[in-house]
């Protein structure tokens, strides 16, 4: 094949029939987030900066950490006085029983201890330690909660982004999960705004006409994965506009995703 | 914000330390596929006639459902004799007891069978029905299985492209699978030729300086999910081109995501 430009033409399509490509951004050079920060603020800066300008209907993917920290949800170790159970399973983990206390109040229930721990957060997320995470900040004692209500975060932040930049722009909120079956994180949805965080192509017909019937796409999840590729975890660029998806505005919460518990085969 | 252009620039960062962004452009176009059939052929002719050219680098990623067919992965159910316990399993899941049959063959372990087929394959794969589908093949009565090996799918695939195109071009073969704890499907890498599909973080440290202890991320996993915000189920793009993903080549299997059952605590 001849390479014919770097940028693929597609001008033997008929206008409006060219299949939508997708474009990621990483928006780099934001600050460290503290407590209280304006992380609308904190975000169109570090864009305007790179000249990177939202548009609307982007899709913006932001890492949970600096959320967490913007929102406070950071906890110094120190502070912390581990209980019986937590200094328990601290010494069968080899880990320090302060942050496993912290594992122990962000979670209403312990899914498996016998390696890592596996918990259910308030939220209904099953994670390890809970989202409970020492990277990425500040600190040798110093570790971040998940957001309190992640999908609230979300709206929050679409809102400050709209009042800015004029825009509609989408949000998710992202945390990199292990999952079961097989190895390594992928980056999910812990919290959304203004899109559709679930696919639900149902009572659609496939190609060859045939009805779909048990196809839920999780499209929030391959929106954070998507944005994951870009995010690392210390490539200092949590925040990733994706430019190009194609959606029906919608106010579905990335709290839908989780399988309730009573449906769940695995937990 | 002001809107300066469609295509964010990044004049202000020095030329190199422009932070990657991602484009992905799905391959329209291509016609049923066939058993026999040269599927690079059929995938380099389909960019072309859109005008999308391949470069080195890029991550092509193509849905099991062509491989499967190219590869002659496809049961007629008219030929299939329901065992027993396919039979039993039909009764009770109130499906098709030949189809049951053929996902049984293509197992080595049920997992559960309360509601759906949860099965791991001859590979390792944990997922329902074993991959085993109706949709998207001609035919009532038609399913497709995984291919048998798609690993040496993805490498045989990424040899005849480089042949054909002269660029060195990486291969992920994904499909849909569900998950544990959250809804919906996501696209996940089933085999993979030419770039790492674990990202191995350990070692390296955080933005703050403090070293990642266990940090891997599913790489190809979150490359497949990108790709499947392409992909849909139903629309007809099973090819999807990702570009500006910055690896280093590498020849790791899809099947090294695969969590050893001994090390799984939810197997």
């Amino acid at each position: 094949m001849t390479k014919r430009s770097t940028t693929p033409s597609r001008s033997r399509r008929e206008p409006g029939s060219i299949p939508p490509g997708l474009r990621l951004f990483a928006i780099p050079g934001l600050p460290e987030i503290r407590k209280g920060e304006d992380l609308a603020e904190r975000i169109a800066a570090a864009a305007r900066t790179e000249g990177l300008s939202f548009e609307g209907g982007d899709v913006l993917v932001v890492a949970q950490k600096i959320v967490s920290k913007a929102e406070g949800r950071v906890v110094s170790l120190v502070t912390v006085k581990p209980s019986a159970k937590a200094q328990e399973l601290a010494a069968h983990l080899k880990k320090d029983s302060r942050a496993i206390e912290v594992v122990l109040q962000e979670s209403r229930r312990i899914l498996r201890s016998d390696r890592v721990l596996i918990t259910e957060t308030h939220h209904g997320f099953v994670c390890a330690n809970a989202g409970v995470d020492h990277s990425n900040v500040p600190g040798d004692d110093m570790v971040t909660l998940l957001p309190r209500d992640p999908d609230r975060s979300a709206e929050l932040l679409a809102a400050a982004l709209h009042r800015k930049t004029g825009k509609r722009i989408a949000i998710i909120i992202s945390d990199t999960f292990g999952r079961p079956w097989r190895l390594g994180l992928t980056s999910v949805a812990i919290g959304a705004s203004r899109l559709p965080v679930l696919r639900d192509l149902r009572g659609t017909r496939d190609r060859e006409g045939k009805p779909l019937t048990a196809t839920i796409l999780a499209a929030a999840d391959e929106l954070a994965a998507a944005a994951g590729l870009l995010m690392g975890k210390s490539e200092g660029t949590p925040a990733v506009i994706i430019r190009g998806y194609r959606f029906k505005p919608a106010s579905e919460k990335a709290a839908s995703i989780i399988r309730p518990a009573d449906e769940d085969l695995f937990r």
